[in-house]
């Protein structure tokens, strides 16, 4: 008869969590209550912080790759739109006491493949029983001294570049939710999008040529705003720059989503940034030597707001959000 | 008519979380997705999480500022028992929707003092919704390299040390679960005691004379048994040598409470340290300098696992808990 398994702390350190240190002498093979972190001078620590709650954030059912990548990817985000490279991170898991083995071999798994692609390890954390799934994690990166790249910073005529495309993950969530249909390969396409968005590492590689820099995690014209938001300029953004996938384009042009909804939410994990004109053909030889997409999507102006095609638009304040 | 406030993750952070940066620059006044952190060459950081939830680690209708004082205590312990200081502090608060203006402004009121009474500040963090009251923080203590005190570094014929006195938190609890009766002013005093633990920062003084340290949040045989877990030797204890309060001794003598479970469970955060018996003297000298309560109660021995007046004590594994 196979005896029945106790999951305890020790159980899933042992078997799950201690791969993930990669034997970094910081944390302590997780045997202290405690981490260190060890840079060398002239180096300083970016540090950030990101919850996901089950429900909110992301779905019980979702796969357990999904929710370690999204923890992942929203402080990687932050990590990276600061212009630093990750270095390290904890892990607080809040955890139902019927959590499967199966589970955490997937969460942990993934966590595994995230930190070898993007070199970072765990240095420790804490495990809670609670009915949801709740995860909050501390990122730290680490950067050159005097070369944070800042939310503030954008002077009036800089352009506005975005990453990538925008709204994919908003459609998946749209799908997921039932609120729009769209044929079997649209949908598997946007449900990915949806449960693994990606950071892009590319704060780092710019962050000598632009003046200000945000990840979008609260969609687009929320983040844009958080650019502008308590300064004495604004941005006048052309509606035909905004880039989209061929997909999303056809959902658009069949008018199953509007752009306004794909601009008011959404992870989309990319980055906006602004930039003096001077440097426009670096920052393009760069994004090209990344593969980086990026695309010029306005200008800041002298006029407080955010105005799309000269029409002004509301921001409608979130309730609850990260702060920092 | 007043208004009805809507209490926004802006409104939070305007009405109560920026008096909490103290205006550091690491903070970007929370207007960054990531802070930084920012230390001299020849110092470490040490890094400790913790996570505390409504009906584990408090109790809903607990005042707000005990339950500051608890995630605060649970942090500075772990920094202050690796022998390093207390520097800055992120804050993952999921709260309820309709969390009280009065909660808030007693929530960080608390930890503003804490703040202001170790020397320490609110880098950042991040806010959600959730139905039950869960605060996850990562504290960050700096300590010149090399000096940080470990749970490993014991050695047989060691003293074995505990600051303050044991089991007052562990009596607070019962009396709050109505498993024991106490008079008036005996409740009262453990409740306090149960509400309002205190960190010793006493780590940071004797760190260049002991050979291990770990603080009690598991009760004393659990966090002993952390520290020789592993290791080719044990710990003898001598039962009368432990050390309670008056009123404690006075309940273990009337027998409403026994002194195994005192031992077995609690957060006291009291230290419990290693040394070796050259270091007795200058110790007990920067305990009496420092008006901490030292007492010597056993010695690290050859034979493995926890010996109390020469009967061994069995520990039973918790089934969650922090992991480093």
């Amino acid at each position: 008869m196979k005896k029945s398994k106790k999951i305890s702390e020790k159980y899933i350190i042992r078997n799950y969590l201690r791969k993930l240190h990669f034997n970094k002498k910081e944390a302590f093979d997780f045997k202290n209550d405690a981490a260190f972190l060890n840079l060398s001078k002239n180096k300083q620590i970016v540090v950030t912080n990101d919850t996901i709650i089950e429900s909110i954030d992301f779905f019980k059912k979702d796969p357990p790759e999904s929710i370690a990548n999204k923890i992942v990817t929203y402080n990687l985000s932050d990590i990276s739109s600061m212009g630093s490279s990750p270095y390290a991170y904890t892990l607080s898991l809040c955890l139902p006491g019927n959590i499967k083995d199966k589970w955490l071999k997937r969460f942990t798994k993934k966590l595994y493949s995230l930190q070898k692609k993007y070199n970072f390890f765990l240095i420790g954390g804490d495990i809670s029983k609670t009915n949801k799934i709740i995860i909050s994690s501390n990122f730290f990166g680490y950067i050159k001294k005097g070369k944070i790249l800042k939310r503030k910073g954008a002077k009036i005529n800089d352009n506005i570049w975005i990453t990538g495309n925008i709204g994919e993950s908003t459609i998946g969530l749209k799908i997921k939710q039932k609120k729009i249909k769209v044929n079997y390969l649209d949908k598997k396409y946007f449900l990915n999008k949806y449960l693994y968005p990606k950071h892009f590492s590319f704060g780092d590689k710019i962050c000598n040529y632009v003046s200000s820099a945000i990840d979008i995690s609260d969609g687009f014209y929320g983040d844009l705003n958080n650019l502008i938001n308590d300064e004495n300029f604004g941005a006048s953004i052309k509606k035909k720059l905004i880039p989209y996938s061929i997909k999303t384009q056809k959902l658009i042009n069949s008018r199953i989503i509007t752009i306004d909804s794909l601009l008011s939410s959404g992870d989309d994990y990319e980055l906006i940034f602004t930039a003096n004109s001077k440097n426009s053909s670096i920052i393009k030889r760069i994004s090209k030597k990344n593969n980086v997409k990026i695309t010029k999507v306005g200008k800041i102006i002298k006029k407080k707001g955010i105005y799309m095609d000269d029409k002004k638009i509301k921001i409608v304040e979130k309730s609850f959000d990260h702060f920092a």
